[in-house]
């Protein structure tokens, strides 16, 4: 088993879902939430603050590995920049504790989990709800999208090429 | 006296300079180099790096203040991002040891240290070396941008504000 920790990194809100994936390929909730940075007493401290917070859930949840969403640069300049921040803020945390680490683009995921790259958000959201068995829960946006770039991860098998087994391996050992 | 580490952040190379300011207002030099990032394995490990390094200094020099150059938004948008990653992860260094952070724009500290907004880099660092007596030193380009952000943070007399002190209350001390 492989435990995943998502990250949507935002400036004001960043999402972080955890999930757990089976041998066999089939993924479990474990966690999620937004960190909510907004409080802060300026821009510099919201880093700091959702550097603390991921710390402690990196800390609580021990993932073997990370997977964050890209930077939309359709956006504008500035909040792209911003987002810019965050990212480099929640990477840096990362990766001062050894953990591996991969990158998907927005388009990637939703193609991953919807079957094609321009699905809006609330197909994602179902589908992770639908993947991860809750249909019942609320789940918050950026904790949604949080678990949405863990479950990409699961399905791209990446988790095989990280844990030392090649694709073709791991799909023996599932059959 | 009062401790100043200035941040010029970059993605390959991040500047620090570190001066003193006497009580008069009169600045020293103490520490310039560059942390230079490029033989990261990837883009996170270089941030990771970035934050290691400045940690590091942060621990050595014990600076009081911070200040740190903004981005320069006219530059491409996926050269601004970037160096976003790298200013959210050195912010979020400084503000975890609970260091207070002064932003300034390359604008405002060429025209405090040249008199003049659109001065040239070779102007800056002339006046760095002729303000911190270094007249033989050869200065590394990212060094010499770090101490320039932390002589503005200097001459702003933004140190009196973060000590407790009005510039008024400073000027009469000094007088």
């Amino acid at each position: 088993m492989i435990r995943i920790l998502g990250i949507d990194p935002g400036s004001q809100r960043t999402g972080i879902g955890v999930i757990d994936v089976a041998a066999d390929g089939r993924c479990s909730y474990v966690h999620a939430q937004a960190l909510v940075l907004l409080g802060a007493a300026d821009f510099p401290s919201r880093l700091g603050l959702l550097c603390e917070g991921l710390e402690a859930l990196l800390e609580q949840w021990q993932p073997q590995q990370v997977a964050i969403e890209t930077v939309f640069m359709d956006k504008s300049a500035m909040s792209a920049l911003k987002l810019g921040h965050a990212r480099g803020a929640a990477l840096a945390t990362v990766v001062r504790r050894r953990l591996p680490v991969s990158e998907y683009e927005p388009r990637v995921i939703k193609q991953s989990l919807v079957g094609r790259g321009a699905a809006d958000k609330a197909q994602v959201q179902h589908m992770v709800r639908l993947l991860l068995k809750l249909p019942d829960t609320r789940l918050q946006a950026d904790a949604a999208d949080a678990l949405a770039v863990a479950l990409t991860h699961a399905h791209m098998g990446a988790t095989a090429a990280r844990s030392g087994l090649t694709t073709d391996q791991l799909r023996r050992r599932r059959g």
